[in-house]
């Protein structure tokens, strides 16, 4: 059911039975390490390239997901995915493995929660029982790709944030097929939102207004204050973009910052990792939710959290091509139900 | 209501209510060259890059459906699109210019029926009233980044296709908002087939396989042969990939050339175009369908159609890396209400 101008409620609120998680030698070095569930020692993963090692992260990832959920592969009605890679080669690949219907999705770093968002409105349909919604990025490739190769050595702007290697999965059910009480209750698909923002170092600056557009329209439609919600988290605008949006909502005479958490501020330690600004990358908010707070869900240490994913939807040619960076923010309120 | 392994009936039967698209020279040349309802002179479209040229025509395109149809963009509930090219940026910076939530898709050539399969999905569950499903490409900008600059003038294989620049939108209604008794009654989300196809010149051979998983599934699913339908509609397989499906389908004793049209194929005349095995693109599909097909059901000369759209979700990094071609292909069936 539609309420206000961008929000739905979903009243069959739909099951985040599982999630499952994989991540990188750097973010095991993170402060989240005990919550993922596998990980990887080496970025090649035993294949030659990184972009193959990514893909088999995220098969690996939901492979996990099937196998300890026992859920048979053909039984799930569709797998969401998608990932930074031209073409999304790593969701492609990955998911060939899987006698599964695949509907590929493209949100840059917000594609998780758009996997999300679509898994909770298609199951609501009454016609999708179980779906799973996944994502993944992995440094080596992301940095060949977008900027330089590794070789290069180069030196990092200061409000950079670093992609993180890691792949997350959730299976999204039908409650009548299997319920732990944690549901999504509401979702806001996002506007693309661009202030003109052209410093690809500075993804936060570009995507904090389009967190903040979203968070805003889902207060307003669903008639919430932020003290309603236990966190409000973000994925990824890392320390310079969460202190952006903080200085948007303090504008509005609100103060976020008691309620925020952003992914890419979580994975890592920044006073002993060198990362600038934090993480970022489909798979961090991925890894993410999937690892950590899905944890925090079930141990009741959180009860009520709005989860909003951040896209900037640039490549390097529109950059080399002067143009400015259009973002996304598209979010899903999961609350256990007491 | 899931029917069968893959299939989904629509029970609301969501109605196609109009549909827009527009094209570029080459395909004013072509046959259907009277059924597109926009086209531009030069592919540059007053633009400074084929990018921005392709970006802009996916614009034009949904701001005519929306003219056209007397539609606000802030009555739309979300825009569903998506493209060739790295990152999808012919459809985030198309979509920036709208006041609409946007979901991005990333399914290679398959992407416009994507949409159609999600926005029928989405109004089925009643939460959507009116979506926009539509996809762009262009042939400039697809050579230099999937082939070579046309600069150096490289010579094709006989088995290629040739990237349509055309983009195509349609409305898709709940229709107790708006009705013109063209419905989409099933949806067949498909799985990703790969054959180990390893020539990005032969893009037909990788994808007939899924064309022909799909297809077969939706009519094992209905319970239809193929004469229930009045046209078996695939983009894009070109003259080749037509072959290898009318073979796959002779395998299982049906014939299949009497109802199959593809739209890489009716795009261009083969005998004075020089595109060697036809057409292709994710705006190939997104044009014939919304400027030919769209009319022929209009004017009942075809009352039910399945439409097929086809994917090779390979990338140059991947074929370079000695991968195969993954492949997938979505179906919808749409009916005129008679």
């Amino acid at each position: 059911m539609k309420i206000g101008k961008q929000t739905y409620k979903i009243n069959s609120k739909p099951c985040i039975f599982a999630t499952s998680s994989i991540v990188g030698p750097k973010e095991m070095q993170g402060p989240l390490a005990n919550y993922f569930e596998l990980h990887i020692n080496d970025v090649f993963f035993d294949e030659k390239t990184f972009e193959k090692a990514e893909s088999k992260m995220l098969e690996s990832c939901i492979r996990n997901l099937l196998v300890k959920t026992g859920t048979n592969e053909q039984d799930i009605d569709v797998i969401f995915s998608g990932d930074l890679l031209n073409q999304c080669i790593s969701s492609g690949f990955a998911i060939r493995s899987f006698d599964t219907p695949f509907l590929g999705l493209y949100g840059a770093c917000s594609t998780f929660v758009e996997g999300l968002v679509l898994s909770s409105m298609l199951i609501e349909s009454g016609m999708f029982k179980q779906v799973i919604a996944s994502a993944s990025s992995h440094f080596c490739s992301a940095e060949r790709q977008f900027r330089l190769p590794l070789e290069h050595g180069n030196q990092k702007s200061t409000t950079a944030q670093s992609t993180a290697t890691a792949s997350g999965a959730a299976l999204v059910t039908n409650r009548s097929l299997s319920d732990n009480g944690i549901h999504i209750t509401h979702v806001t698909p996002g506007k693309i939102i661009d202030l003109g923002v052209t410093d690809i170092s500075n993804m936060g600056a570009a995507m904090a207004p389009a967190a903040f557009n979203t968070i805003a329209q889902h207060l307003t439609d669903t008639g919430r204050d932020i003290n309603y919600y236990d966190a409000i988290i973000t994925g990824d605008l890392g320390t310079h973009g969460s202190d952006m949006l903080a200085e948007l909502f303090k504008k509005e005479g609100i103060d976020i910052t008691q309620k925020h958490k952003d992914c890419g501020v979580l994975i890592y330690d920044e006073n002993t990792q060198d990362v600038n600004c934090g993480g970022s990358g489909c798979g961090c908010i991925a890894s993410v939710f999937s690892g950590y707070f899905f944890n925090e869900l079930k141990a009741k240490n959180l009860n009520k959290i709005l989860l909003v994913a951040t896209g900037a939807l640039m490549s390097p040619l529109s950059s080399s091509q002067g143009e400015s960076i259009p973002s996304i923010a598209h979010a899903v309120a999961i609350e256990n139900e007491v």
